[in-house]
């Protein structure tokens, strides 16, 4: 028997692809915008920048991600941007919203079996009415106790919802594609963490070195092994 | 003593002013855009459309609020905005977004009386980014059991809240500036509410007509003493 009472799953690729439809409306930026920028202009880079600096006040998700793409588009520009252009980037903003939730492989098989053991719960970042829309709509939600759509996951934040949810960290095991928000902010509360790597790693979630160990598996199909290998020490 | 065990409040215009923020956004797109409008464009109706419109998808809030700036300004002028006008719409959104919290008068006296005979809880919806900022820098944090931002304030929403911080309905009492959202889900759950009013009421937030009967008091001043005089029956 694990010596887990509650799994805790990410959801943006960890369960269904995110990264994916940022790095098409990327793509499209840089063919829209980068005929009106100045030759030699890396608009992908000013992007990324932008999206940096806005970061702490715009918060995580598709919303902040379109409004830094227009602002990005603007200054590299340096004012020659049409506005259709502007408009396609609100529509590129719209369609990801839009987009529908396609799920990664294994992941409705090995929530039910996982379930069958422990109490799950969701915990996402981002923005609340995309992380919602893809909640309902995946078809999941009801095998979740409790979703949890956060604003940073951080120590403080898992510990609060750890105490909301009532199971004490070493009982609880967090599942997730990002060592910098799934990984290592449970480790420092004394719980346990699943890394389950991405191919894709948004450049603002990789973590540069960390001296932890902590398990990694290539697939999320191994997990339920892995939690049945898990016995009370 | 109060029968309510928990009090519950907003906080947009409850707390603090908010809907200010979007009257000066809202009077600084006019100014800004109707010049490269054709003449005779109502420019403010075709902004509260592009809101109502980007609704269901974008959600409540003021990052929300700024992408249908920029599509409205771009769709009244035809192609003829000019890029500078489309900085100055997410330059609006970001100051709005940081723009320092404002109380409305007694709130933290108010909240002091009324927190030493009940539980407090604030229930807002919104952005989360944007909800917490206001929250942390409005000094009044610690005075919350909890802190809800939620996706929409319907009766479900208030149900899953009201288990969560194990309260029964009729022991908590909602104190909000919209009927629509704090005051007549609550009594469809069978909790209580109370309505105090602010001068600017957001559109979409209007209720034309309800049969319900509710108490609503002219200022957040005066409602310790409603609290007091209601009495178990």
């Amino acid at each position: 028997m694990s010596t887990f009472d509650v799994i805790g799953f990410d959801a943006d690729d960890t369960l269904w692809r995110s990264e994916d439809g940022f790095a098409r409306s990327e793509k499209a930026f840089v063919e829209l915008v980068a005929p009106y920028a100045p030759q030699g202009t890396d608009v992908f880079a000013a992007l990324q920048a932008t999206e940096r600096r806005n970061l702490s006040v715009f918060g995580y998700g598709v919303k902040s991600f379109g409004l830094s793409m227009v602002e990005a588009a603007v200054t590299v520009t340096g004012g020659a941007l049409p506005s259709t252009v502007t408009r396609e980037l609100v529509n590129l903003t719209r369609e990801q919203l839009i987009e529908p939730v396609e799920l990664l492989p294994h992941v409705p098989e090995v929530l039910d079996a996982v379930g069958r053991a422990h109490r799950l719960v969701l915990i996402t970042k981002g923005d609340l009415i995309h992380q919602n829309y893809k909640v309902t709509t995946s078809g999941l939600e009801h095998l979740f106790e409790e979703v949890d759509i956060v604003l940073e996951k951080d120590p403080a934040t898992y510990a609060r919802v750890l105490r909301r949810i009532g199971v004490k960290p070493e009982q609880f095991c967090m599942v997730g594609n990002s060592v910098r928000s799934d990984v290592l902010p449970l480790l420092s509360i004394g719980a346990s963490a699943v890394h389950v790597p991405y191919h894709i790693t948004w450049t603002h979630e990789q973590v540069d070195e960390h001296d932890q160990h902590f398990a990694e598996l290539s697939s999320l199909a191994e997990l339920p092994d892995w939690l049945a290998a898990q016995t009370n020490p």
